[in-house]
């Protein structure tokens, strides 16, 4: 089957495109004319896709500007968001605003590291001790050949847990600006072939899910992965009532019964509105990767009544962002880095606040808009 | 702050959306060339985005063709995916060459329910009582709410948990073939008022988490979500060997020590090597909610040694597709989802098997690569 | 080794048991006086224990008297507990003064059943299909097995779970006033082997894990096994002033912080302060199985202020508690069953409602005692 | 209510126990026969319980011997079990038996470290940061703080979750032979209470819940809480043929299925058959809190196809246990401590890996059990 001249065509020029594309058109027997029109030459995604034929195009909208003083994000951002679900620019925006007027988003990056965890078989208990003790016991050979992989990474912690017949090893590496996945499975693979030598151990996988990539884990939750961001925000009473039409306490026990309870009982990790809806629309405008929309998923949302006031804050253990690397040359993507001054080196850490600042306000605004009973009338009106 | 002329457009039109970019432009000093160079009127896009200044071009290449032989996907699909992750997509298609070459996946749709399950707040468990026994004996005007609101929608199931003062009530719904999240929301919220007049109970919010919408929870993992998808395939020994350049055995160690057991230790909802990263290029390939990846990562992936052959399966209990609303009208994901014979009505199970099918193919090639120990040299080659 | 006589006496006479344990004194070298020492004839134990060589003495008292006015408990009811760990019993104690002086407990039982979920080995999903319609068709057949092997067991529910080559079946039973495994697993098996003659899938065991028994399951916490009770009590704030030397806020701040947010981010099965304690002591004390107090640490306490008063309430879903069977016949464990009007048919679910009762109380004292900051100094005067 | 003389007599003496039983009586209408006639003088209990008024006996019998090669526990034990499962001591037995055919257990302990982690309330980030900088700063004072309270205790690490305005400060103590949780409790207080006159932080709770003690939390089995012990066997081929009656395929294909397939559609914390039985039968027996039972029940068991020899493991990272302090001193427990050579100081290591291979023990012989598909038949004969 699929013997079509062009559909194995592997060339990345715009040419080589055309014709798979081509192809495609007469395979499928669907004209691909939005598909096909698409802005920038093939070869710049060269190394971020396959067989490409085109792009698809997702609407690109701005919440904000908002006012975030962070450690690294300093100022006031037009935030970018890519997404087909009306009425989730809206509410951010609206959730900005209330912030905006309530003094901006304070926020902090706790932790910063990618992981990779190799799993290796070993013979059982004493072999483990010995891999375990050989590595320890030879850390600046590790620390050599991660070297020999990357100039940018560096080897910063290391946790094992045996088990029997396997054994993981959980590294976690500085990857500077980029997300960093694939500088940590290149480097981890290179550290498994060294003890596969030294030990005996045979590497079965270079990820051993303890990692874990694009999976909702506890460990990712409990020990973060990537950047672990928390951000805040205090809402005066006054604002409350007359930017949100609802009240502090009503706020409060929202999220409380949902978001607390709710997923407790429903068995969740994290506890949050819907983080993954900006967390979505922010990565993908960005270029980052959108399966790890999972990491930001597991979000803890927490509101709480102080003298009247309402403080609302995000705590998210597993944002996997980076600003070099991945989709972020991509022509749109980088002009949208651009936009919040996140394109290129030494902007990981701010781009991790601004994520935080914008789940922030949108798990605002649903929260009060479901503290007043109108999330199905905002769908009715804006939405699908 | 944020007064530039333009910025507070609310309009739909290009013209408006010209003039937003123009004053974001203005306001981030960035030249937004690529992100304005976009192959559809906005209007288009009027009830999926606000504030649309442009799109963000992914680009989108196919895999596949691949053979499935599933109860409404029959046939071979080429399949579109959308990603900025080099490598995948070859990936992807390895898988699906090898698939074919033994026969096709065979797949089937088990559950098929869109939930929204609202939180009550009740005076205690007398109370709770009341209120479900009111509800049960009332399904009649419960149903004629759910009437008024939709025509395609109509209420299959429903579960309560009550928890003190809090009344937690699991409403499933048949949503034809729209993802349906925003008719079962509409449709619950009509019910929940009902509820509030007829006995007293307040909805504290349409969403209690216990849908649980876009947040990585058991309850979806167990009594599923959308759809519960199973797809299987049957890799002979010699195919195993001679394509995949390594072994039945091998493959089935990998699954156990990474997917089943390191998971395990991980506490990870789910257990496979990267579901997310399908579910992330086909979703926004045709248009679907990218946040809902999440419910994807939760996928269990499976392989058995049948007399020297190689078993594969992955079990998917929370696939939420559509085929119409939200992001399937807009015009590349149009043309993505008619390539796959997905576009329109009568589709949205066929959808959900070719999800099924692709992450199938995704998890044999990387489960086969690292078995094979290639991961890290894929990267170097293909990647980023 | 081990060859001494005696050691492999299987006899469950008093002189099997005396020989029994001379042979162990022997064996060890240690004098067993006190574990010898005990009050009632072994042939009594014969179906509780093999092996026997006397009794491990676990302290008894009691806390309350608890008033509780539940669906099945209805009055006042002095509670025995069996624990080694001081403070304890004070601690529930106080609970239930704090609580009858605010007009006792109320209780219900919203759900009842014992589960047991075999696996079967399928050949596929064809093959699972056509097993399941087999099973769903021949509901008749299945019901006769059942009735076969038990006249106080009944098949009430049945859910499949379907993954590829495995078939998980979960079965639910109502198993009258015993805590119900055996009946609920012997059942099983005999449905299991009318399957397995009728379709050709093979039951690899008769419990697949999605029972779950003993084990801290998602799926017990939503899905409940054994009784789902809830228990809540209302306390004056002058109460919670003079006796708890607290406030309504305090506990309630506590409740949040520790039992909501903290839970969360630890990643646990439930949100409680030490549920597992309370029903340690009463299981303990009542002959119940104490591996099953697994379950019971999967409550959820949520603690409200409602008008100043203080809201306390917890929600267990797996409370998997009999009045016949297991050791509920042995001589302590029957009088303290009985002290309780608990001895015996037509118990089960009443029992149940103390179990939460108690539960109830020890939650109220120790959330009050961490709210006072006085949890260190109790252990300090009472305990270790 | 409950004014009866002798029900609020708090002493603790044998006539104190005495007045208090038969005010019980009489207020109950219950005769405590059984309960009242226990072998020890009640005084020695007078830190493990309040309001004591007898004993509840459970049957104590022995599983054993069983060889074991352990870092700590060296040679062959005859273990103590304490149950009213009929079919679990005996079932323990048969794995011992078929494991001392097989060589014996082998086992380590990995790690080693009591937890307690309180939560304080702070204003927000700022705050937050400011309070771990502080402790970071000062653990001179911290460490000083904690030597105050205990002698055999020593704060070995701290770890950090802020969120907000909560503060989880986690901290691990080697507690020496205590199981330690009141030591740990103490000394964590003291800690609060010189960051509190420090910082301005509010400990909330001495306990925040991610400890976590006696819940079941994903953070205890990642992180360890008590010892992590491995524990392993190697059962040559024809033994299993002969003496399980069964083949390694078999038990290999029931664990998978079973244990880590099923636990993991289950949403389980761990993967085991009934790690809890043998936890909670053996703590029983030895004075440990069966509430801890919990812990134990994150087991995961892992079997393995070796050259067809079986290789089957149990990896728990929350053995909870001590051989001085809490139930360890009262009589029957000390006898059964001093049964395995684990009564008193520096043996409670060598007491986690004989948990650990009693477990083992007990998986093998369910497992082996469950692929012969005799578990309905094993309990019909034995069982109640």
């Amino acid at each position: 089957m699929a013997d079509i001249v062009g559909l194995k065509n592997r060339g990345k020029t715009k040419a080589d495109a055309d014709e798979r594309r081509s192809a495609a058109e007469e395979y499928t027997g669907v004209k691909l004319e939005t598909i096909s029109n698409y802005g920038f030459d093939p070869e710049l995604a060269s190394k971020n896709i396959e067989n490409m034929i085109g792009t698809v195009q997702i609407p690109l909208g701005y919440a904000g500007p908002v006012r975030i003083e962070g450690e690294y994000a300093k100022g006031e951002f037009l935030i970018p968001l890519a997404t087909t679900e009306g009425a989730l620019v809206a509410s951010i925006s609206r959730g900005m605003s209330v912030i905006n007027a309530s003094g901006g988003v304070r926020s902090a990056v706790f932790a910063d590291a990618m992981t990779r965890a190799p799993v290796f078989r070993v013979e059982g208990i004493e072999h483990s001790k010995k891999v375990m003790d050989w590595i320890e016991a030879n850390m600046d050979l590790v620390d050599a050949e991660v070297s020999k992989t990357t100039s940018h990474g560096r080897l910063v912690d290391m946790e094992f847990f045996p088990d029997g017949r396997s054994l993981y090893m959980r590294l976690s590496f500085d990857t500077a600006d980029a997300m960093g996945m694939n500088m940590a499975t290149i480097a981890s693979e290179a550290v498994c072939r060294l003890v596969e030598k030294e030990t005996g151990a045979v590497m079965i996988s270079v990820s051993g899910n303890m990692c874990s990539d694009k999976k909702p884990a506890a460990i990712n939750m409990i020990s973060g992965r990537g950047k672990t961001v928390v951000a805040e925000a205090t809402i005066p009473s006054d604002i409350v009532k007359e930017k949100l039409h609802t009240t502090t306490s009503a706020i409060v026990e929202t999220n409380y019964r949902k978001n607390l309870v709710g997923s407790s009982i429903a068995g969740t990790l994290g506890a949050n509105a819907h983080a993954a809806n900006m967390v979505a629309a922010l990565y993908i405008a960005t270029g980052q990767d959108p399966a790890q929309v999972v990491g930001g998923s597991m979000t803890i949302t927490t509101c709480e009544d102080v003298d009247g006031d309402l403080y609302i804050c995000v705590r998210m253990p597993t944002v996997e962002v980076g600003t070099v690397g991945g989709g972020t040359a991509l022509p749109c993507q980088k002009e949208a880095l651009q936009m919040i001054g996140c394109s290129g080196a030494g902007k990981a850490k701010k781009l991790s606040e601004i994520v935080a600042s914008t789940v922030l306000a949108g798990e605002l605004s649903t929260l009060a808009a479901q503290a007043a009973g109108q999330l199905g009338q905002a769908h009715k009106t804006l939405g699908r």
